[in-house]
This record gives C-alpha cells, structure tokens and sequence, in this order.
C-alpha cells in the first residue's frame, strides 16, 4: 500500500493518460468495445478452424462460489409449475381456458439472480469516481430503476470478436498464482512470446490466473472480496496501447487482490470508469487452457454477448471460444 | 379443431414416426441440437461475409409484453446498491472492510425474470406427455428444484450454427400473418426457393411472421396465451426430413395459435417432447429481414447460446446474426 | 386544483401548525404512535365485551388490487419444496444428511411482494419533503439498504391499541364513497356522533369509504394511483387535536384522489412526514362494519402490529379488531 | 435412536391416540386453533393488567440465523423507490403523469423471504405422512401455486389466545439447555408448578429453552438443521390432554434434535399433520422471560396472528405477549 498521495498522484496521472472519454463520441456507452469492428469480426473468423466449441462460463446454480456477501446470493430457480405437479393431477385443466391437457403438461421457472456472482461482464455503470461513471456521466443516473446511460443493453451485440488467452499459470510452470500475485506487463509480454500469438487493436483478451479451478470445489472467499491473484493496475497502459476490447478472467474481480495502492479496486476506477474497458469475471478457464495446451492455438472466434437487460449493471453470460 | 379421436391418432401417429427418443443414446439430453457438429459451424462460419452483427433478442425490461398470467411477469431489475446512494455519502466507508472509498463507489443489482418471457430457448423439460419428457424421462425428475434431467444448461455451448431466416410475410407480401394462419410446409419451400436458400442438417431456422413487429407498442395478448401466427404442426416432418437443429419465430410460442387439432400446444407434444427439437420463442426479427432482404443473404452464423441455468426450464439469450 | 403559489402556503402552513418533529426527542422514529401507552392499551382491553376476533386484512394473492405499476405486483409465493415433489419421490432421502424420511415430507415457501400492494402500514420513512423525512432525518438515510432511521421496525410492538371504526358511507346512506370524495371534518364529528364514539388520545382511527368492496372483483386502477375517495387533507387538524396515533382506511392511499391542491400526496406529506401520523391502507373494512352496525359497537381491541423488517418502507400486518 | 421397528410402532401408536382428523369436522383447516373461542379470548384479556406489550418476534434481516440451507435465505429488502434517488432528482416528474413533485418524494420496498426463516408459524400444510396431511388431505394439493387446503389463511384471525410462558431453563437454574435436551412431561408439569401458572384449553405454549439467546451472536447451524433442546414427543400427549391451541420456542424446529426416534421430526409427524397442532418457530423469548420473572406473572394475551398469505406453508408474525 502507498502513502495515500503518491497513491492518489498515480491514479489521476493515469487518468489523465489512459481516459477515454469523449474519445468515441460525447454519447458513447460502449468504450473499448468500439475498438470492434468487421475487420475485428471477419478475423474472429478465421479463428474458427476445427469446428468446436469451448464453455467459458460457470454453471449458474447453488453450488456457485458466492457466501451472500453485500446481498450477493448464487443464483435460484424457483418454479411456476412442475412435472411432480402435473403428475399428480394439479395441471388439469390448463389455466387461462387453454382446454383439457389430455396428457399434456408442462414446467416453467423464474430465474433470480445477483448479475454479479458467476461468469459476467460489468457495465459501464458499474463503477464511479468522483461523482461520474464513464464518459463523465453522473452518478446520480444509477438508482433503483437501473442505469440510465451505460447499461449493460450497450454491450449487446457487440462482444463479438478475436478472443486470445494468455495462460499465466502455464508460463510460469505452476498451477495457480497465489492470491496477492499481481500479473504484470512482463508477464503479458512472455506469455504472448511463449503462446506465439500477438494481441491487437479489438481483441478480447483472456487471462488465466488458475484460481477458479483451484477453489471449484472448496470456494472459501473466492466468490467477493477475498485476496485473489490478477492483474496489475500498471497493466492498463499496455491495454490502452493494444486498443485491446475487453479484458476477462478466471477472479471475482479481475484485479490483484489486495489492490496495488490504496483505492479501492484501482484497475476498475481507470480501467472501467475512464478508459471504458469492458470487464469479465469469474470465467471458467479450465477447459480453453486444456485445449489451448493441447494444440497450441491460443486465439478463438470469442462469442460471450451478454443478455441486453435494460439499465442493467452487469449480466450473465454464454461465453464460449470456438475454435 | 377436430373430434378428438381423429386428433389423437394423429398426434400419436406424428410420434410415432418422428420420435428422437433414443436415437441419440439413452442418456441424450440434447435432442436435435445433436444434429449440429464441426461441419455445422464450418459451413456457418462461412456465412459470416461483412463482419457484421444483427441482434434477435428483444431487450428484457418492464416494456416487455408480459401481462402478468401464469405467474410470467416481464423481467425486474433490483439494485444491492446505486450510484444515488453513493452520491449521498452512504458508500463510504464500504463494506467488509475494503478500506476508504476515496472517491470511488459502485452499482450492482439482481435480476429476477420468468426465463418464458421474453426471447428465450425452451428446454426439453419444459412440456410433458403421458407423464414423460424428452427421451422417456419422467415428468417426475422436474420438480421445485428444476430438473433433474433435460434442463436448458444441456443445451449450453451447443447452439451455434448456420442460421437461415425464411421471411414468411414478405413471401406473402404482407405485413404480419394474422393470428391463427398456419404456416405450412408450401410456405418453408416457396421461402426456400424465393429467397435461394437451403435448409439442411444442423440449421437453426429462423421463421419469421411479423407478429413481434405488429404488437411491439401494443402488446395485448401477445405474451401468452393469445391467438398467433405460427408454425403448422404439419412442418413438423419437414423439419424432421431436413434434420434441423432448432427453430425460432418471433411469437410467444412458435406454433399456431388456436391450435390445430385438440390438444394443447400440439407441436410441442411432438416437436419438442418427441423429436428433442430445441424450440425459440419471441425472437425480435424485424432488423435480420431488413438487412437480409436488403442484401439478399439469409442465412448467418447463428449464435444464440442459452446461459447454464442448471435444471432451468428455460434460459434468456443473446441471440445474434453473424453475417 | 389550486394555483400552486396559494397551495404551497397552505401546504407550509400546516405544516407550521401541525409538525410533531422534536415533539417526543430529536431521536424519535415513532410519531404519533408515542400517543399509544399502558392507559390506551387498558382502555383497549375494555372494548373486548363478547371475544370475537374480525379480520381487517385483504388475504396476499394473486388475485390482488395490483397491475404492476411502479413495480408493485401483487403477492407471489415460491415453493421450496412441494407435496407433489414428495409424492413423486423426489423428497427421499432427505437434504443435509437428516436421515430418512420412512414416510415423511414436506412443503416450504418463500414469500415475494412489495410492502405496499395489500394492507399494510407506511413506515415514517417513506415520504419525504424538502429533501427530509420525519423528524428531520435527511432522505440520504433510504437507499437500496433501506431506510437506516424511521423503518417499519420502530412500529413493532407499537401497533396495539383501541380501535375506532367510522363508517362514512353509513352515514351518508350510500354503498360507496364516490372516487374525487373527501372526507371532511363535519363527516368526521357527524359519524362519530350518529354512532355515538369518541375518538381520543392514542385511538387508531378507521376509517371506511366502501371503496375496497365496491372493487373487489374488479379492481380496476384501485391498487395505485387511480382517483379514490379518502380524507380531506383539512382533517389533519382534527386528528392532531384528538391525538389520534394511527389512521387507516380502505384505500390505496388514505386520502382523497384527485390531490385537493396542486402537490402529490399533501395529506402524506403533512401527515406522515411533519406529524409523524401512522397511515395504514387498503385495509378491508367490510367485515367489521357489519359487525359494528349489528350490535352498534364501533370501538375494540385493534392489534395490528406490523413485522419488524429492518429498514422496510412498509410492512404487511395482520390487522384485527378483537371485540 | 431405536431400532425402527419399535420406532414406527411407537409413532403409529402415537397417531392412533392423539389424531384429530375428523374431530374439528372433515373440511377442518385449522386443527387445534380450533380449541379457542370467546372464553379463550375474554380469558386472555384478564391477562391484561400493566397495559404493557412485549415482542416476541425475532427482526427479519440479513443478521438473521439463516445460512441458505435448502433455500433458506435471511431476509432481503428491495427498493423500488429511494431517498437518495430522489436526492439525486430521479423522482421528478412522478411516475403515472401524478404531477409534478414539488419537494415530495417517496421510497418503496420488496420483501424477499422465505417463511420459515425467522420467527414464523407452521402452516398445516408444512408437513406430510404417508402421502398424507393434516385431516386426511393429499399432499397432492400442495404444488407450485401453494396448498389448496391447510394454507397458512386458515389460522388469519384465530391466533390470538391467552399465552402461558414456560421458562424451564430458569426451572433448571441454567442458562440454555443444551443441544439434544428433550423438554419433558415432567418438566411442563414442574415449570407450571414453580411459577403458579395453569395451561388449559386453548392456551398458547410458549416454551423457552435459551437457544436463541445464547446463539444470538454467532449463530452457527441455529438456523435450520442443526442439533437444538426441544420439546420430547413424549410431551404430544400431555398437550393433546390439556387441550392445548398452539405451542412455540425459541428454536428452529420446536421439537428435540436429534430426533428421538428414527423419523425425521416426529413431534411434527404426530402432532402437526396428525393433531393439527400449530406450532411456532424461532420466537425470541428474552425479553418476556425477563419481564416474567420479574413480576411472576407468566400468563398473557397472545397476540400473534400471521398474515393470510392464500395457500402459504408458514408466515412471519408480529408475535406480542400483552401484559
């Protein structure tokens, strides 16, 4: 942790360096992900060479990693009808004069769910700093009915692009980082180099730190919160330079854990709130590593486009690299 | 509506002769989607030619075009916290001990939605007949926990393919099919033909009455339960002939509606119970018929995979045209 | 409708002459509810004379005033676990290693609904006025968490005390109050009179219009926002001179709709707000006016204390009159 | 635990005597609440004597016991409306064309909560046996939508009786009992005879046993499924023969855990779904036992009604002993 000034000193002089803001337009909801473009998509294409398809997303269900921190339960299912229901004769007649079932049933559910406590993207609403989220909107436009500008409904249809996976674990010959362990510049660098794949303007760029797996079954603090490996802060000028789209990982929040400098989840407050980099958590990156080891191709055709939940600050996702 | 005897031997019949159940293995979850594999998304990455996006997925907010029966109410947004709260000091300290804000503060909310009530894919646990689901399970694995076999999370990671749209109401030169007209299979195959495209094994057809478009302001009974346009249950060898993998229209519930013969919801007792054929519901087509007819290209790399809701009945989704 | 300048200074004015705040100290959270002690709850018990209980509570179902404004949808309940999942056998064993269940089951549920769409008593912190709510506190105090002063929990263990019922419609000869009625002081004295009532210090005052049983199986735009009949914002006085604690009637709102002056609520914002007064609506007064006009009692036992949710705007209340 | 065989003699015997299916009538929903009439009620109000009330409900909030066992959450609050949103001049214009704002604005919430997670009723619908609930009804008719019969309704506007505290930890000059503590005959009958009190027909038990208390802080497995004191099933005769109405305590289940036999809760088994015995859970008896043992009175007006949630399996309650 730094002395509070010099800390404050680095987070403005990175603003003031790596801002986005007013970059794509005075209305702009969307930030990086305008980086994405056919050119973008038509190389996404190419990608796609064997024809398969890889789940980047973490089952949504009770099992999932969160403990109801600051009201963040896993996700329920409750139901509106059943097949026990309908077996013992409570679904006959149908509702509404549909008319005699005559055998016929069926079930229906009601999904309720925090946005943030599996696989997900952040929004642009999702973060703010002095008063304003990105594009130097205010606060003020996020209340109870959800996000006036910059919700997540900006991102629909656009997270489509090259994916890339930077398998940190893997470079550096261990099966997970620790929890404290800041992923670097360098270590982006000699990733790429190991990988033999470069990371350009619009890509999605995947980074495992191994920490999911590691806790799949005992998940402790891993869900909010908790001290987790990822990235360093001082990785964002190596993002703004490789116009990079989106950046997504296998953590609760994408960042290092504890943070760098004494601001609460610094990496959001630049990276989110300023550069407008689109943020995914809590990826699953077990089986794309696996693959990817296996064949040496690190790059995928990335479809993760999230639900567009209008005013919405996050939302879950079928993230899946196909290949 | 027919006299019931002569419409049950036709349902049974219609059964009889397209039942999946066990051509996929025993254990098969997936129904038609089996259909799709390598070759499917090699010939639809071929579809994608400008590098460009269409989305078919109606935003999911309070607009939506649910009335509330059944318990299907439209989607809600609740917010765990806001950018109000924060603008009026109550963020700071923040929870857990994560130190001072210092300018910083955040969002995050929940969802809590019907996943029938907007676009949606159906699971094969969704409709029952004779006490069973797809593959001969009983009706009894689904229960208020969900199911316990079929749900939607089967599907994830397997609905992307080559989608074709066929345009039903330009073929016929009108606006919108008007509730109750079925359409046929003269209807698939003259789309086909005009339109200069082929529907084959693994497609995701895309069939379009223009119902979405009419009621979009006005939704009336558009949600459930009232009369529609929609697929004949007569399609249904058809789309058995040409192995598709999946089928969506821009309706509450794909079928015609009053429904053909005596039973409820006729097709899908066979399509969906019986074949395993993954049925989408209230797809927004107004923008692929527009940009298809305007090139001409109605076919696209179809990416429209369902979140892992494990044991959900359904599953909302990000349903996009590559193209 | 006035002309908004006249309004705001009869708005201030009784304000001036009728606010509670500091009145029972600067850290009070109860209101007028302070008028209830050991004295009324002992002249409460006398009004018990034959040991009847009448139920003042809409039952909390589907069948609701509700239309989904505002996001008030009518009650729901979720079920956990169900009788027809039991008798499917998906009950056995049972969760969390509790042994076998040798012929035993069970049902659970979960209750989902807004605090305000049935009968229920408003907390003190759900109207505010130039940026404040009761006794001063700053509205910064309600945000997602709820509200961390003048809850709902503050009346718990507050709501007992003797009731008073005054049948506005019975005096007037008619069924139902018309919507756009107010009630007036002189209807006020006049019922009390005819019915031969007193309504003093502590009493909670119920009022009934016929408004809720004249909708009840159509309800129309009752649940919210819809024009009512209800009291006249002059009777504020009155129920200050008399001490009342709580009022109630049986309407969405209490008062009169359309607004008599030009603000929103200004029987609220007065009452609730300035007088710290405990409003409780869409109770069901059907029942015990037939019983007060049977035997001509119009005073008993009222125990309808609210839950204590923490922080909650409202709360729905098991509201009984014990004669 | 027993052998089995003699434990489902013993339970089967148990039913056999203490059965009230058929004794309140066939169409009976409410079993032994039936017990109270007006001289229940007339002798309650004797009980008042100081004017004084008392709380026995737990506050429902995220300090809860639960630990989302089963799908049992503590409670949540949602906000529909806040006073930071209209801080920050999100609620004005109105919503609905109400007009303008003027200074007033408003906050809303959404209860969120399953029933059985804080101090709460058991509905008679809550547990079967034998394909069986209370007076002989299936459990079929317990779905998604809720009990058709034994819905938590049927006890709205009967719970309210005179109460009798039984303080057998103080009987037992302890703290708390233990976990797997049974309360016996012996100890009613000694409690009753120590603090100079009757239980007669009709009466509300309320028994305390200090759990709550001592777990207040750290609640551990308090919440659902732990081990806990509780009443022995060996006592179900002795509230049978004394004619009890409803008996409650201050842990999550009323009966002994572990149980004694080897069935899953056999006090509910034989005395819920084959008495129709209404028993409360999780009541907070602190503060009565104190105000009880300070001035020996241990009889009081029970006011504890629950809500009429249509088809519910339990709700929560404003529990208050009136003094």
């Amino acid at each position: 942790m730094g002395t509070g000034d010099a800390d404050e000193d680095l987070i403005r002089s990175l603003i003031a360096r790596l801002s986005n803001w007013g970059r794509f337009g005075a209305d702009d909801q969307r930030g990086t992900l305008n980086h994405i473009g056919p050119e973008q998509i038509l190389a996404a294409k190419d990608c796609i060479r064997s024809g398969s398809v890889v789940s980047m997303t973490l089952p949504y269900d009770s099992a999932g990693p969160q403990i109801g921190g600051i009201g963040r339960n896993n996700p329920q299912l409750f139901m509106l009808a059943s097949g026990t229901d309908y077996l013992a004769g409570r679904q006959d007649p149908l509702p509404g004069a549909w008319g005699a079932a005559r055998g016929m049933g069926y079930a229906d559910d009601y999904l309720v769910m925090p946005t943030q406590v599996g696989t997900q993207w952040d929004s642009l609403a999702h973060v703010f700093f002095d008063g304003k989220m990105y594009n130097g909107r205010s606060a003020s436009e996020v209340g109870t009915q959800g996000a006036a500008h910059n919700g997540i409904e900006n991102y629909h249809a656009k997270l489509v692009t090259r994916g890339v996976l930077l398998d940190i674990p893997r470079l550096l010959d261990v099966d997970c980082l620790e929890p404290g362990t800041a992923i670097t510049i360098e270590h982006l660098d000699a990733a790429c180099e190991r990988q033999g794949v470069q990371v350009g303007t619009g890509d999605a760029l995947v980074v495992r730190t191994g920490f999911l797996e590691q806790r799949r079954r005992d998940w402790g603090d891993f869900g909010r919160g908790g001290d987790a490996p990822g990235l360093s802060l001082h990785t964002l000028p190596w993002l703004h330079e490789h116009e990079v789209a989106a950046v997504a990982t296998d953590t609760w929040g994408v960042e290092v854990r504890p943070n760098e400098v004494a601001f609460f989840q610094p990496f959001h407050i630049v990276g989110l709130t300023h550069m407008g980099l689109a943020i995914g958590e809590i990826f699953d990156l077990e089986a794309i590593a696996d693959a990817s080891a296996a064949d040496g191709q690190y790059d995928f055709f990335f479809s993760a486009d999230p639900l567009p939940l209008t005013g919405g600050i996050g939302s879950p996702v079928s993230a899946l690299a196909i290949r």
